[in-house]
């Protein structure tokens, strides 16, 4: 058994949704599919989730909303049409948005979950509707008749671990199935949408219950590239990953696929594999618990994000005080500050976040650790960008740092800070956000050509 | 105002005292002087501060001392006759050592304390009153006197911050004075001693009490090398190094120089020189509060400490986790362990401690951390020594970090761990303990060759 996932883009246009179908009418072993809201069709597009978060705007300002709900019936329309389906489902939707309005117009923080997750929900009842029209049987099942019950905080679901047992029945199913993403339903009966990753959260979650043999994911690439091609031009992409790596990688901003979303996964060891809807026949990205490595070419990625901050503290015989960490990890934690890493020498200390976490307290923050940690000397670094560089093996092969380090400094890049060590996996490099691009090439010609 | 400190084989023997005198008498400022106990004349032979322990663990085990008495009696008398001192000076020694033994015998610490320290003060008669016989006017003067006021817990003295008002009275003093090193009296009237870098700690607070221009300090070397010389062949000498470098070669087995003797003398910027009392005119090592560097020449010393802990813990989305770190600081606290550092991956975390603050608690540390913390992995590494590579500047000098890692990869060692961002002035190596001398001289060679 594989589950599907089929992204935005995959799902944007009848014709985008004939290919789908043709990918999982092709192979018997993918009964389970999951599909997303329909996203963009062209550059200037608005996915329709997007759609449906201004129409919920319009609502809870009591505002005109019905020009916004026909531009979302149009968008389906088009679809329906585009698939020449003998349906009056359009209508159902219609009701369906007036309902959900109606019903939940006092609590706008349910209204938006249940809103702006009807996107997946129409459209895994419309492709259904369709795919059983074109002779292969195939069921839609809401996230409540497939057991994806969760917690009951809007915009946070987080599956029940009892869920589980619930969603490894469909296994029984006979026919093919279609799970709308991103969303589950509370104990109390409420639609709760996933915080991050939407849609690759639900085919996670399936995958494991299931116990799936293979996670495909479908999007419009065909797989992970080894550097962000918007920096690498026509970078080669990577044809296996370990979970490990994947995290690493996603951390400093790749975004193909949720590194969240691997959390099921992770116990059971379900591979996952990255696939492009357009070229389904390229070999995709595999993720996977463990892989070979190559000793010649043991750097399996390189990513770099900006927008990280740096705190630093020195005080002097700062290592022979106990408890002076545990007192900065405090004050951090008071003004609810979640940070990164905390790299440490003799006399000083630096803790590292994402700006966004320290972003409007950095004066109170200075001023905390200012009065209760006695310090010497304290300033705060705001244009940190954090340089990945990823690959099972690497600690185990002497000189690839001394590669890193012999490209960055032939690029005249400036190590504001490097931490190695503590993940095999991975060498981490602290540097300027205007060197953030030129880090990335630097190093990618280094290690692939 | 100078205060002149001499180490233990600087005032071993008769010989020794009058290099020591000759220097004093050479300069009207150098004023005041500490000295320690008469250390090792070669080799083989034994500290007087070794011997005065080994006379305190006869008396406590209730074993005949005389012998070991007499032993230290003929240290003393040897010096007190190549000087030709007419004095029954070793008379007093005797009866001292004797009152001592009878006032304290029933307070161990106590009287470890008093006889550990009483070479440094019997030393300090001696040259004070040898002095005076060749015509220049000098006063011993013991800690009490001096104003060397500290806490009460034997074997662990810290000063009083009160000391200080009457230690800057010595100023008006017109002799010469000589304070025996390494020991206060507490409040209550107790000989209590310094806890590390004894005699360096005595200088240090009268350098800072007085307010001195210069705090020198004679050892048997001409300053500080760049690296051991027992790994490098005469290694270059350091002309000036900061504080803060000093402490972060320190940190790595640097032992010219206590670093905990730098702290008084950190907030008033007393410059410290290192001299070799056997080859007064080497100009010798400067230890500063600041110092120009050169961007040729950025790397100023490289030190490797053996003997140092890892225990590593991969947690999958542990980045996630608020108060995973405190968890863990808090396991090491209940335990007193202190640790050094914590480097962090994305999904693990390595804590780095010496090994002894571990030893023999290891089974329970990593069971706690099991218990406690649900945890995916976990292990120890017990054979890490830390490579430290020192120099103001080197944050700012593109390429530094490269030339060690070049350095060290040619040479084939693998790194471990990699901390460089924190201190703006060190890159911290975390290799086998069998690589540490090999990892000096590699980067020995490319830095200064």
């Amino acid at each position: 058994m594989k589950v599907s996932k089929f992204g935005g883009s995959s799902v944007a246009t009848a014709e985008q949704i004939q290919k789908v179908l043709n990918i999982i009418n092709s192979d018997d072993e993918r009964q389970i599919v999951i599909v997303s809201a329909p996203g963009k069709r062209h550059e200037h597009d608005t996915k329709t989730t997007d759609l449906l978060i201004r129409l919920y705007e319009k609502v809870i300002n009591q505002l005109d909303y019905q020009h916004k709900k026909t531009e979302i019936l149009e968008r389906f329309n088009d679809i329906i049409k585009g698939l020449n389906l003998k349906t009056n489902i359009i209508t159902e939707i219609d009701q369906t948005l007036e309902r959900l309005i109606y019903e939940l117009k006092d609590e706008p923080l349910r209204l938006l979950d249940a809103l702006k997750s009807s996107g997946e929900n129409f459209n895994a009842q419309i492709i259904a509707a369709y795919n059983t029209e074109q002779g292969v049987p195939t069921e839609y099942l809401s996230p409540k008749d497939a057991g994806i019950i969760v917690t009951d905080e809007p915009g946070n679901a987080q599956i029940l671990e009892s869920s589980y047992e619930t969603i490894n029945q469909l296994n029984q199913r006979k026919h093919k199935i279609i799970i709308p993403g991103f969303f589950g339903y509370s104990e109390k009966g409420n639609i709760v949408t996933f915080p991050r990753g939407g849609s690759d959260i639900t085919g996670a979650i399936i995958a494991r219950g299931v116990r799936a043999k293979l996670y495909e994911n479908f999007t419009d690439v065909s797989g992970i590239y080894r550097a962000h091609p918007n920096v690498i031009h026509e970078p080669e992409i990577i044809s296996e990953i370990t979970y490990r790596e994947m995290r690493e990688l996603s951390y400093a901003g790749f975004g193909v696929f949720h590194d969240e979303a691997l959390q099921p996964l992770y116990r059971y060891r379900i591979p996952v594999v990255i696939k492009n809807t357009n070229r389904p026949n390229d070999p995709g990205t595999f993720i996977l618990h463990d892989r070979e490595f190559n000793r010649k070419k043991v750097v399996l990625g390189i990513s770099c994000d900006k927008g990280f901050t740096s705190i630093n503290i020195k005080k002097y015989l700062m290592n022979r005080q106990v408890g002076f960490t545990v007192k900065i990890l405090n004050i951090l934690a008071e003004n609810n500050i979640s940070f990164d890493h905390m790299p440490s020498g003799i006399d000083n200390i630096s803790i590292i976040m994402r700006t966004n976490q320290i972003k409007g307290k950095e004066q109170q923050i200075l001023e905390a650790i200012r009065r209760e940690c006695e310090i010497d000397e304290l300033n705060i670094e705001q244009d940190l960008a954090i340089l990945m560089v990823v690959g099972e093996g690497m600690s185990a092969t002497v000189g690839t740092a001394n590669k890193i380090t012999t490209a960055l400094a032939d690029a005249n890049i400036n190590l504001r800070m490097i931490n190695q060590g503590s993940s095999e996996i991975s060498m981490m490099f602290g540097i300027s956000n205007k060197d953030a691009e030129s880090a990335v090439k630097a190093c990618y010609d280094k290690c692939y050509h």
